[in-house]
């Protein structure tokens, strides 16, 4: 059975991973730790825990227990104290707090959700994520940066604080994989924080696993704009050291206009400016009227098709 | 196998159930849902679901899973918006939300708890316990009754608002019973309340099944000063409409005198003023060590040890 590992965070891992959960595969999901926003920001401030929020993701993604109880890992309370929090989260950060570690509440909930494969964090140590923009002006922590307009006109700097040694299960899935599947997801708040932790980037060099890349199919005004899908590789190749990718995979499915325009404030299609060898070209966009039937997200209606995503990603992992 | 259904709520309930478990029964808990104290409190007010404290502690208490799931049931939140709230009582309030039944969460959380038995609420109406005191000051809510001192100068009625119906589940428990247990708990937050219920009162005279009541260990002074073995059962018998307990356990240890005098300003011992054949009269208190270090209540020090209670009781049900 070939050994699949995904490396991200939030919405584009949960994709990637609920497609790829129903083919005969060993998987590990890699999760950055340096999401501060929401649900999860409020659980980190105030009981100091690891941020539960895109490991929750994974584990719904994974997930072969009934719809019931992904349903409830989904749920967010709507009213009160509790307003905002999200059930699979307090089970995470409760899990964490009666086990004193966060790794064992992340298996715990696993168990209870009968997941397919392994989640693992990328580091058990607390970190945030901080950027330095052109003008010395510090965005403290992943949400300023998700939210930020700026990054476009440049950063100086994109760091984690303190600076955290990886979690050695993730180095170890690392090598041991035979593909590892990068994105999608965002740029600077998904994906480049995994490859800011001593060891992982290390790894990925190092692993003989095949590498392939997941190219966003939208940028985000203000934080991407204009980039095509070389200057994506180009700015994960900064951190990585290297090239490494074997295979980069890029949607050419053109949305309904008039979704185009409803969405033309946030970003604009990411093209396809790189003609090699590694670029598979393909159809992933996901069906409108299952996303909005199915929305659980609720980021953005322009989205991968998980199944589709999986199609392609099973071709390469059937060449292997 | 013989069928032994517990009515109360609160720590009484949990202490009967955590010692019958262990012995070959088909065991039913019937619970009140009056408490609208506490992390319930917030939870009834701000959600609008019924009132899951009591729910949980008879669930754990009839659990035979892990001690870890057993600790994150009663692992309560000590910071932010979500101190104070205990974790068992979210999975059954989110569950209840999800499935838009309590019962069914109630089910739910049972098959996760791998639980012995049954636990039924009382009703599943939201209702509030009301009493209106001598001088018509009115007392709102079970959280308002437990912590008057005044009841004991009398009060002119106990009551729920609004009147709900019985929960068919438990009036078809109580009918095929063998063995009903009542108490211990408090008199008017805890078993009272289950009284007060249209149905409830006419299953268990209708019952065929042997009556015991567990009397109280303690008065609580202000609710229940002075009052003998005889005057619970007066006030038990003024709600059910008739005396129909066929056994009256009741405490004759006594506990070490630093203990009786710390606890004096709480209340006393309740002192056996009857001597008819109904009395069973056996030492009942937890061992005081063992209490301090798997103190999971917190209520009282001097409380009833669930093994010496079941064995009690299980010398009735070997006589059926």
């Amino acid at each position: 059975m070939k050994k699949v590992v995904v490396v991200g965070g939030g919405t584009g891992n949960f994709t990637v991973l609920s497609g790829l959960k129903h083919y005969d595969l060993d998987i590990s999901a890699i999760v950055s730790m340096a999401d501060d926003g929401g649900s999860t920001g409020i659980l980190r401030d105030d009981l100091g825990v690891l941020p539960p929020g895109d490991v929750r993701q994974c584990l719904i993604a994974l997930s072969n227990s009934s719809r019931l109880m992904r349903s409830l890992m989904s749920y967010r309370f709507e009213n009160g104290d509790l307003g905002g929090h999200n059930f699979g989260n307090l089970l995470l950060s409760a899990l964490e707090k009666v086990t004193g570690s966060f790794e064992k509440a992340v298996e715990e909930v696993g168990k209870i959700l009968y997941i397919k494969g392994k989640v693992i964090p990328v580091t058990v140590h607390q970190v945030r994520l901080k950027m330095i923009l052109e003008g010395e002006k510090i965005l403290e922590g992943e949400k300023e940066i998700y939210l930020s307009s700026e990054i476009d006109k440049g950063y100086k700097k994109i760091y984690l604080d303190p600076d955290p040694l990886a979690n050695p299960n993730a180095i170890a899935e690392i090598l041991n994989a035979d593909l590892i599947v990068l994105g999608p997801g965002g740029l600077y708040t998904s994906l480049i924080p995994n490859l800011l932790i001593d060891g992982i980037k290390e790894a990925l060099l190092k692993s003989h696993a095949k590498k392939v890349y997941v190219v966003n199919l939208m940028n985000r005004i203000g934080q991407t704009t204009r980039y095509k899908v070389s200057n994506y590789v180009q700015e994960i190749t900064n951190y990585l050291g290297e090239d490494c990718f074997d295979y980069i995979l890029v949607n050419n499915q053109i949305p309904p206009e008039d979704l185009m325009e409803a969405y033309a404030k946030e970003g604009e299609l990411v093209p396809c400016d790189l003609e090699d060898e590694r670029i598979i070209q393909a159809k992933l966009l996901g069906d409108l009227k299952e996303v909005a039937k199915k929305d659980l997200m609720k980021r953005s209606l322009i989205r991968h098709d998980s199944k589709k995503l999986a199609h392609e990603l099973m071709k390469i992992v059937n060449s292997l």
